[in-house]
C-alpha cells in the first residue's frame, strides 16, 4: 500500500527530472545559436547586465510560484556556467587584425597552453618557443605583434637576457605572480610597449568568464588596449593596480595563504593524524580547508617554494605572522582570555561589514559542501 | 538586425526558465505528498540509496542528449536540498513513545533551539531550563526521560553539579565539542544512560539532512537506542568514535583550525591591509579563505576561546605548529629549497590517494564560488 503510493509518486518525479533534462538540452542549443551570433558579430559572451536582470526576473516569479528565489538562483547560475563553456567553443571576434603572430615563450606549460588556446580561438597567429626551441627564436621574434613570458619565476630574468631586440611596436607582456621585478625587467630591454598581467586562476577552470586578471601598466597602454578588450571579450574581469600595491596584496593572498595551506598540511602529516578518520569526523567547514590544504600537494612544490620565497617582503610578512602566533600562544598558555577577546574584537573591529558578508558567502559555500556528500 | 534574432532567442530562453520554475514547483509539490507519506508510515525523509539512483539514471540520460552529467548532477543535488528542506515541515515520527518530557538545559540557546525544534517536530514534550529558570528545575527533571545538556564549556561542570538525582532510567546527554571531560563528570554524578553528542554543524545551517554528529557511548546504550534513531531520521550521519580518538582529532578540527583562522585574520587586520583592494584581488580560492575566517569574527569569541582553551593537548598541539612554523621559516630565510620541497613531497605522500580527491572537491567549490559572482 504505502509502497505503491510512493512508486506512483516516485515515478511522477523521475518524470519531471526527465523533462528537466529536456529543458536544460533545449536551453544549451539555443544558447549555442546565440553565441553564434554574438561571435558573428563580436558580442561578448559574458554580460553581467544580462545575467542580474534574468535573476532579478525568475527570482520574481519563483516567489509567485511559492518556491524559494535562492533555489532557482542557484540553478540558474550552474547553468550559466554550462552556457559559458558551451560558448567558447564558438571562437570570438577578432579584436586586432594582424598577419604578424604573436609569440608565447613558454607556450606549452600550463599557462602559456591556457593564453594559446584563448588566443587561437580569437584568430590570432600563435608561434612557441620552449626551453630546448631557441634555435628559430630570432625569425619568429622578429616579426611578432606581442611576446608573451610564461616562464616559471626563477628562470625569467635569463629567459628575458636571451631575448634579441624586439620590433620597436611589439608588446613585451609577462604572466609572473609578482610585478615589480618582471616589469623593471622587461622594460629595462625593451622600449616599445610593456604590460604585466597576473592571471587569478589555475590552469585547471573550466571557463574563463567571471575570471579575475590583473593588469599592471607597464609602458605605452594605448598600444596594447586591444589585448585587454581581447580578454574581456573571453568574460575575464581585468583589474587594474600597480606594482608595489599588487606585490603588497599577494604576499598576503599568495605568499601567506601558500605558506600557511603548507604548514597545516605539513603539519597533520608529522602529527601522524588518520586522514581517513579526520575526514569523516569533519564538519563541513574543515572539510573545506582539508580540500583546499590538499589540493596544493596535488602540484609541483617547486611552484610553491618559488611563490614564497619570491621576495625578502614574503618572508618578512610570514616573520610577523610567526610573531603574532608567538602572542597568542602566550596568551593561551596563560589562560588570557581576556587579551585573546581584545585581538578578536579588534580583529572583527577590522572585517567590519565584510564580516557580514563572508558570513553569507560561506553558508552558500557550505551549502553546496554539503549537497556533494 | 542583430538585435532582433538575439532579443526573439533571449525571449524563447526566458521562456524556458520560467517552464524550469514551473517544474521545480511541480517537483517540490510532489515532495511534499511523499513526505506527508513518509511521514504517516515512519519513512526516513533522506535515503542515500534512491538520492544516488535518481543521479546515476539521470546522469546516464542527461548524455544521450548530449549535455554534461554533471550538470543534471549539480542542479539535482540541490533540488534535494530544497526538497529536504520542504520535507522538514511535515514532522517526523515519533521513535519513541512517553509522556514524560525532554529537558534542554540551555534550550535557548543555538543549538539547544535546534534541537527544541527537532524534538518537537518528532513529537516530543520539551521543558528548557535556562540560567535564570532553575527555581522549577527539581520538578522538570524529577520526571524527565532524558536530560540534554547544552551550555558552554566553561559552564558545564556547575551546571552538572546543580542537578539532582535524576530518574535511573533517565538518559544524560551533552553537546561539547570535546567528549573526554563531560562524559566523566555526567557519568560521575548519574548512574543510568549516559551520551556524549558531537553536532559537527552550526546552528545556521538550512537542514539537518547529511550533516554530522559524532557519538560517543558513555553508558547503556541500549537505552538511548531510540534517541540515536530519531537523529538518524531527520538525515543526520552518526559517527561512532571514543572520546579519547575524538579529542584528538577535534584538536585539528576544532582547535587547531580556530586558532589558524583567528591568527590569519588579526595578521590581516595587523598588518593594516585593504580588505576592499584584498577582496578584488584574491583568486576564487583565497576568496573562500578569507569567507571562512570573515566568518569566525561574525561569530562569539568566548565560544573561540573555549573551543582553542578546553584542553592542554590543544596548546600542546598549537606549539608543535609554532615549531613547524620556525622550521620553515629557517628553510625560507636560507634559500634551503631542498629541504622545503623535501618536507613538501613528505606531506604529499601523506595525503596519498586523498590528494587527488581533494582536488577534484575543491574544482566543483572553486566552480560554484566563482558562479557567484
Amino acid at each position: 500500500m504505502v509502497t505503491t503510493k510512493l512508486i506512483e509518486l516516485r515515478n511522477q518525479v523521475d518524470n519531471i527530472d526527465k523533462s528537466l533534462i529536456e529543458l536544460l538540452s533545449k536551453r544549451l542549443k539555443l544558447i549555442t545559436k546565440i553565441g553564434e551570433i554574438k561571435s558573428h558579430y563580436g558580442l561578448p559572451i559574458y554580460i553581467p547586465e544580462r545575467e542580474s536582470s534574468i535573476l532579478e526576473s525568475r527570482r520574481k516569479e519563483a516567489e509567485e510560484f511559492g518556491i524559494s528565489p535562492n533555489l532557482i538562483e542557484d540553478v540558474l547560475r550552474r547553468i550559466f556556467r554550462e552556457s559559458y563553456i558551451n560558448e567558447h567553443k564558438k571562437g570570438f571576434k577578432t579584436i586586432f587584425s594582424t598577419i604578424r603572430s604573436i609569440v608565447i615563450i613558454g607556450g606549452n606549460g600550463h599557462m602559456g597552453r591556457l593564453f594559446k588556446k584563448m588566443l587561437t580561438l580569437s584568430g590570432y597567429n600563435i608561434k612557441i618557443i620552449e626551453k630546448d626551441g631557441w634555435q628559430n627564436a630570432n625569425a619568429l621574434l622578429n616579426n611578432a605583434c606581442m611576446v608573451i613570458v610564461s616562464v616559471p619565476i626563477c628562470v625569467f630574468k635569463k629567459v628575458i637576457a636571451k631575448l634579441p631586440p624586439l620590433p620597436e611596436d611589439c608588446i613585451l607582456v609577462d604572466l609572473l605572480s609578482v610585478k615589480k621585478l618582471p616589469l623593471e625587467v622587461m622594460l629595462n630591454v625593451h622600449k616599445g610597449p610593456v604590460l604585466g598581467l597576473h592571471p587569478m586562476f589555475g590552469p585547471d577552470c573550466t571557463s574563463l568568464v567571471k575570471q579575475t586578471i590583473i593588469c599592471c601598466h607597464g609602458r605605452k597602454p594605448e598600444a596594447y588596449k586591444w589585448f585587454i578588450q581581447q580578454i574581456q571579450f573571453w568574460g575575464v574581469r581585468i583589474y587594474y593596480t600597480n606594482a608595489i600595491k599588487h606585490d603588497k596584496n599577494m604576499g598576503v593572498i599568495q605568499a601567506l595563504r601558500h605558506l600557511t595551506t603548507f604548514l597545516y598540511g605539513l603539519h597533520l602529516a608529522e602529527e601522524n593524524i588518520n586522514l581517513n578518520d579526520l575526514s569523516y569526523l569533519s564538519s563541513p567547514i574543515h572539510r573545506i580547508e582539508l580540500s583546499i590544504v590538499g589540493r596544493l600537494f596535488s602540484q609541483k612544490p617547486q611552484l610553491c617554494a618559488d611563490i614564497i620565497m619570491s621576495s625578502k617582503n614574503n618572508i618578512n610578512l610570514i616573520k610577523r605572522y610567526h610573531q603574532r602566533l608567538n602572542k597568542i600562544i602566550l596568551f593561551l598558555e596563560n589562560g588570557d582570555t581576556k587579551n585573546f577577546i581584545n585581538n578578536f574584537n579588534l580583529t572583527k573591529h577590522w572585517f567590519g561589514n565584510y564580516a557580514k558578508k563572508f558570513l553569507i558567502e560561506s553558508r552558500i559555500l557550505l551549502n553546496s559542501v554539503n549537497d556533494l556528500f
